[in-house]
């Protein structure tokens, strides 16, 4: 068996998924790094794409899927242009992905994931609310974005306001809204504030 | 493979449960229904007992169990009277289930719950939060408390303050404390606000 764990999140997502009569092909954008969530749903028997503009991270993917002798198509591209036709997928999802982007450039991004799902299709994303502990930290760039200085050099963060995220879904059914907001102690002995916004929605 | 899906928190659980050294045996208290969480524990490899105070809902449980090929332990029980010896389990979880006692007995039933988790041990329980749409419904008992019609009769439900379930606490450690507040709709085509305090800590 395939014992590896997910992000929470993503097993609300496919249990929504696992609903609907549509085919089981499924997007993710910001599909990189060594524990896919990609996987979980070639478990559940998906045809499973991804993006991911960095290279690295891409390959980690695919190494992850081969190890666990599932086949997924994982492309080094940006998620405001993706390289997939309209209509492609019955279910698109992001998670902790969008948030690097900054909120123009979300709004480009997440009108691709609706360009390529079908009619009646799934779409999972999220958000970090300013909630959020990091929120205020680093550079200030337009509202609620902030340069942040990371490991792998200065990254960009974009929070939002409990509704402010509800704009970008014009037309479509929200099916759920959650605010998850966590307090966790990590293994510095430090305790991290952490809140997040998610949306599953129909288009 | 199993391809149930469970309450996304019951993932979270189980991969901090991963990480421990601990023997992998387990203890859901409110363990009943069709589709029980103890089976994903079992898919995991972990050693599982439950307590359920419906005769009806724990045989649904073994039943659910069997047809997975799985073995649990589903006794009933009272939760604020658990049949087990002192520091049995590694882990206890109760999901979705202390809420239905009055705030006096949960703090029994917490009590019981350490009182059978080994020194070390992780505990998860969740309790509705008073920002939950049901708050304030039915019939008022103590603060917090309301009997409300269900179904199947009046049935209690305990409300909590973001931090008033954090006496039940002292002495254990906060791992995880998380707020989820949702919308979602249903089939009804209403929308549900639902609110829940999930504690993940170490004894």
């Amino acid at each position: 068996m395939n014992n590896t764990l997910y992000p929470a999140p993503l097993y609300t997502f496919l249990s929504l998924c696992q609903r609907e009569a549509l085919p089981k092909e499924v997007l993710d954008c910001g599909a990189g790094g060594a524990n896919p969530p990609l996987n979980l749903f070639c478990a559940y028997g998906y045809r499973a794409a991804g993006v991911e503009i960095d290279p690295q991270r891409a390959q980690l993917a695919r190494e992850a899927a081969r190890q666990h002798g599932f086949t997924v198509d994982i492309r080094e591209a940006d998620m405001r242009r993706l390289p997939f036709a309209d209509q492609s997928f019955s279910f698109v999802y992001s998670y902790n992905s969008v948030f690097h982007l900054s909120k123009a450039d979300i709004a480009a991004a997440i009108a691709e994931m609706r360009r390529v799902l079908r009619p009646g299709g799934l779409f999972y994303v999220n958000f970090l609310s300013v909630d959020d502990g990091g929120f205020g930290e680093g550079q200030p760039l337009e509202k609620g974005e902030f340069l942040q200085e990371e490991d792998r050099g200065l990254v960009l963060h974009s929070y939002f306001e409990d509704d402010e995220g509800d704009c970008y879904f014009d037309g479509m059914q929200t099916l759920i809204k959650e605010k998850r907001a966590r307090r966790q102690l990590h293994s510095d002995g430090q305790v991290y504030r952490m809140a997040f916004l998610d949306y599953m929605l129909r288009v």
